[in-house]
């Protein structure tokens, strides 16, 4: 039969709402199928190595749980999360400095949620986020679906500068517009590999309370220092200017789905409604794992062996581009998380140059997809969480040779991989985009 | 010492968006604190009785899986959800009559997120939806939190009424407005307990067609049927005008947050992207345990254990109600489902007489909380899902109990529970609003 809506291939294109034109695909979305090739070293993903938990007694706590208490874990839940956890998490912020009360607390289906409840509750299309340049791809996806305009801002080795914080929130308010959030990730960067030390955070922290300006502190990777020290959190010294964000899924398992942000007690309120309207509550049963795994286990010796477990990976990277790449390719050296960010040899384009390394079986995520407005095509993230030291020297080992041939073709032609669509080459199809 | 921020109890309160004034506690919220004390017999709860599933067995399957696939139940995977088990939901939907492929769905964190995905996909503020009056507070708090403008459409005791549709849609477009969606529960409806049937579905449908307006049937009680029959759903007779929502909260758990979407192929890519905003992906663990939970045991007979258990519940309630209930009180008889709507004699206000129930150790949900326009003051919602048929009983012996001493209250003063506010009784607290 004919449809009643016509032959049009979308018949609603004309009905989304104006947010639905930010939505477009992520170039980390598009990993996920590259990194799946078992043949591709992937150094593009950011996938926890999660087969180091002790897959057994997380077997074993669950089902017990599930035994003993699964018509609780099974349930509906409170909006705002399980209450034990919410102490739990307290316990696990010890370190960061962070102290607050439970109440304080709203538990998320992953700390992504929590990114996009905050947005939502604070921003108006149009209205300005301060981000740092360049940011992690799910802040700016989240950013884009509720029109958000980003404003990056400059780093430098040690993060965020606050001199260019202070700068461009003097500039956008010059301007007319409004600034509501400054967003920063100041502990081991996603994907800049940096970490603020302590003078960079009191100066940032002055310039947002000296503007009067929320700030969102993403800390994924706070426990994740190779040092095996936990930087100071900014919340730490301003409980009613920051609201923090934390996440299990680095330091127990992505799978789960479960975040959390800390806010200010009047923030938190449309937290939990907002966390309402979404999803009612989030998982009972998988709070109640993590709930259980940090009541029951070690949990800080197992943040240990992650930690191990990524410098051992660290290192093997830093070697191999030391060892491998061409002069004139520079890096950062993170003192913790899962990213370094490497920065081509002028002339050559990371983004172009995609089609080639996944030709070479050696995927990475070319530094565009970190910012909103073309800045880092000479620029990519290398990540070193998942793949093991040998995959890692095996594909810088790819990688640079794909890199010394942009070279060698850059010196013929004049410039890398847009020449070779003079040539007819393909360049990156939708999944590389 | 002294805050950066000032005295002020919410430093914030300028900054938030515009839709975050929608954003306000919902009478289901404050259920679940009134629900919990045991002493209260709740009809106000939508909890499904999950401790009629073989606990043991899903101790086991969930064991098992993390002991043999705990690397991936444990990792971040696909923004639609796990490509198997969108396979096995197709089987799912099957009495439906929703014929699909698996690309048309997206797994979401139960179908509440998939409710606020495709609210933000569609609805630019301002936008009209046409919904049911009553209907699901959830779908109300969505609506408000997009601050999409609701527009009430009558039902009767055959569900949404197809001539009140059309004419609601011609008048919000005589009045300039743009209606973007027609959302609609045609099976077993919360709160109302009434079902569309097959004549009534389609004339539903032909208005939604011959209007041009997407329709979004939220069936998350379809297969909770008592007479074992599964009503054909509207999307199994047009695949791109109408936007289906499924739940396994319903007929395995809720505290696994696993729903879905089966959308017109333009509108699912959006929903993916959407997602992928929202929380990256919903959780590989619950998916997965509902895919083994599904692909290991005989999932219909549960769902029928379900369906003879809610039914079971729904025979005593009505009991009940006939027995016990004053003449002039009235209520629907559920066909499946969750709910009964009752409407209570000429003069009395369900809202105004809550506290009075409380104290009476009975709770229920005041009609009003299911309408944008302060309908529904003399209607309540009982649910008989999460009692026992014994509690059932008391519950409503508790209930007819406060009903007549507010119509004696009434003959005496001419009103009900309002007079009781001049008399210098509390109105319901926070809890209860």
């Amino acid at each position: 039969m004919s449809s009643p809506h016509g032959s049009r291939l979308d018949p609603w294109v004309d009905s989304y709402a104006a947010r639905a034109r930010g939505m477009t695909a992520s170039e980390i979305r598009a990993l996920f199928a590259v990194a799946s090739r078992p043949e591709v070293v992937s150094l593009a993903g950011g996938m926890p190595f999660v087969a180091a938990l002790p897959m057994d007694a997380v077997a074993e706590l669950t089902g017990r749980l599930l035994r003993e208490r699964g018509s609780v874990a099974l349930q509906y839940g409170s909006g705002q999360g399980e209450p034990v956890l919410r102490e739990q998490i307290l316990d696990v912020m010890a370190d960061t400095g962070v102290r607050a009360h439970p109440d304080d607390v709203v538990v998320t289906t992953g700390s992504q949620m929590a990114l996009d409840l905050v947005v939502r509750v604070f921003c108006d299309p149009g209205d300005v986020v301060l981000v740092e340049a360049p940011s992690y791809v799910g802040a700016l996806g989240v950013l884009a679906a509720y029109q958000c305009d980003v404003v990056h801002v400059a780093m430098d080795e040690e993060g965020l500068r606050p001199d260019a914080l202070a700068e461009a929130i003097t500039a956008v308010r010059a301007a007319g517009r409004r600034p509501k959030l400054i967003y920063t990730i100041p502990s081991f960067h996603n994907p800049a590999g940096v970490t603020q030390g302590p003078l960079r955070r009191q100066d940032n922290l002055a310039v947002a309370q000296r503007e009067g300006l929320l700030l969102l502190e993403d800390d994924p990777y706070g426990l994740l220092g190779f040092d095996g020290k936990v930087p100071r959190a900014l919340r730490a010294d301003d409980a009613d200017g920051v609201l923090y964000l934390g996440s299990f899924s680095k330091t127990i398992a992505a799978g789960l789905r479960v975040g959390w942000a800390v806010a200010p007690h009047g923030v938190r309120e449309k937290l939990v409604l907002a966390n309402e309207a979404a999803v009612l509550c989030p998982s009972n049963l998988t709070q109640m794992i993590v709930s259980d795994y940090l009541g029951s286990r070690d949990w800080r010796s197992q943040v240990a062996t992650f930690r191990d477990l990524y410098r051992a990976r660290r290192d093997a990277l830093l070697e191999a581009l030391s060892a491998l790449m061409p002069p004139g390719t520079t890096w950062t050296v993170p003192a913790g998380g899962f990213y370094s960010w490497v920065t081509l040899p002028p002339g050559l384009d990371a983004k172009a140059m995609l089609p080639r390394a996944v030709a070479a079986l050696v995927a990475y995520v070319p530094g565009t997809g970190f910012f909103v407005d073309g800045q880092g095509r000479s620029q990519m993230r290398l990540s070193y969480c998942y793949p093991d030291p040998d995959r890692i020297r095996e594909g810088v080992r790819r990688l640079a040779g794909v890199v010394e041939s942009e070279l060698e073709l850059a010196t013929t032609f004049g410039t890398g991989s847009a020449a070779w669509q003079a040539f007819g080459l393909q360049s990156p199809g939708p999944d590389l985009r």
